[in-house]
């Protein structure tokens, strides 16, 4: 699961008993909860980062979804083997880039009761479970709206974790060799991890999920800086 | 699980730790850990909203107890098929009520080691993991004590979400055709869904749980009214 | 899992995949995430208090590490039939000690990919893994280096929960029969549970942990007092 919901609130628990109900045996795990909150661009770019370590017959359950009740269509996504359910507006888009394409499907499966504002529990969830037991639901072949004009990576803050780390939708295998990130004013000294760096100072390096990631060594990029999701990058040759 | 931990700390880890140890291979769900903390008449509404759609021979264990180490008793109720574990304080009243009434027993069923501030694990999660396993307890029938002069609906925020969303404690199927709702002075638009109003504008509608809810369009509605979990509505005849 | 990590962000996730996927069919669960961040010493009292009474083979997955990227070792220990897996940074030193001995093994597995910042899901999460299937990953017999000069029972609070209630390093059984504690000028009186003291009072008791706790009834000691981990007790004779 792949939400903007938080841990708060009955959302979380809601989604994980209808998984639980409808594929039993199988088991689901909370990956993030806490993506940029209705912010489809952001969170497709670390939904594709978080999800491409993982294997083949992987479902995902994605939902930042700020347009449920409006009529944005329910999606399945394939990708590499892995299979996304989420809404058509660019959140399922880059995961499909950065594999070697995706196949799409518009979810025409309706369930008993849908309610206006948590297709997450009603429709995306059950559709997953079904997935995940095998069973491909009703749904026709089409071709994503939205997400098509966003670039490959994204020179911005996509994600701030629990210590002001600044995650960026740039993969670090993709930046030009000897090349800099400038960030607020600020060009952060490259290193290979936190500790290479003197307490306090900013640097940048490939975090644990392969994108370039502002950091302050024992400290907080993101109060450094006055940064946060959306902040925008440049890349600039090496001083 | 039901509760009002908070995710924080080892309290959720724990109870979790003895279902999984005592009813292997059954899935335990976090359906809700923030139930409003110390209120088992405001949990009660929410309990019985959140609990309502699941099948029978589910297991609910809840716990907002803030009698725990005084002598109220510990409960199992049954209604519908679906099984409760809980303190006698309120808490399982309204989801028997809304059901076609429930079953009560007093639990009697007592661990070798029951400490006075965790009965959450010690005693209502190793009952639950129990019922779970098709395991009735050592229980005597009884009558519940607290609750019993409680409304069926509440006219009340009964629980306050992250996005400032105001659920109340009524049941949308029985709000009177054309009624309104009013709160804090203000008379919120009744709404089919968020989108249907102006962004910031007041609504009303029947939410996800089958509750009445006041939102604020891409707004907090708590923050809007300051209003909170307590503040009482009245229903007024449509405008 | 025992963590630093908080329930935001991938972290806990990432790792509950890599156990869901390479330990298919044994539960994991969040036993707790926000031990003292950074602070293997208090964590080390914390993780043996709260891992005392599960039973043999249990497998532990201990990170609080923030030494990750430098050279510490990676450790498993064994103490009373339960395994633990962590960084020897003093992390798993109190719950061999408090058990009757650890067995200790450096870990000289590593995994195909390892990345400089997050060896909890690339290096201790396959690990236990590992032993929770019955396998033992390359390892040779070692002794820990770090955490070996700490007391059995450490006289500081170790833990602040939600409702500010302070957890101290001090088993309970441990205490000298009469004796008090004293903390920050204050005294709290000893009470079996928080309802035997009058609202706002501080008290001490012996938690579900076996610990000895600071609270206040209905409010919060960590306010009262001021305190805060690594706040000092003294064991005082009652008065």
């Amino acid at each position: 699961m792949f939400t903007d919901f938080g841990h708060q609130g009955p959302y979380m628990g809601q989604m994980e008993a209808v998984l639980a109900g409808l594929a039993p045996g199988i088991p689901s795990v909370r990956l993030l909860c806490d993506a940029p909150a209705f912010d489809a661009r952001a969170s497709a770019y670390l939904l594709a980062a978080l999800t491409a370590p993982f294997p083949a017959d992987t479902v995902f359950l994605c939902v930042v979804d700020p347009g449920v009740g409006s009529p944005r269509r329910p999606l399945i996504m394939k990708a590499d083997g892995r299979w996304y359910v989420g809404p058509d507006n660019g959140l399922l888009a880059i995961a499909a880039r950065h594999a070697s394409g995706g196949e799409w499907w518009e979810i025409t499966w309706r369930p008993e009761h849908l309610s206006t504002s948590f297709h997450g529990r009603d429709l995306f969830a059950p559709v997953a479970a079904m997935l995940a037991t095998g069973t491909m639901p009703e749904a026709a072949p089409c071709v994503p709206e939205a997400g098509v004009d966003w670039p490959d990576d994204l020179a911005e803050v996509i994600y701030v974790d629990a210590y002001g780390n600044l995650f960026t939708g740039l993969r670090a295998e993709r930046m030009p060799a000897g090349a800099d990130v400038e960030i607020a004013g600020h060009r952060p000294v490259r290193t290979r991890t936190f500790s290479d760096a003197r307490p306090g100072e900013l640097l940048w390096y490939a975090n644990a999920h392969g994108l370039v990631e502002i950091a302050a060594n024992q400290g907080s990029a993101a109060e450094t800086l006055g940064a946060g999701v959306g902040t925008q990058l440049s890349i600039a040759p090496s001083a």
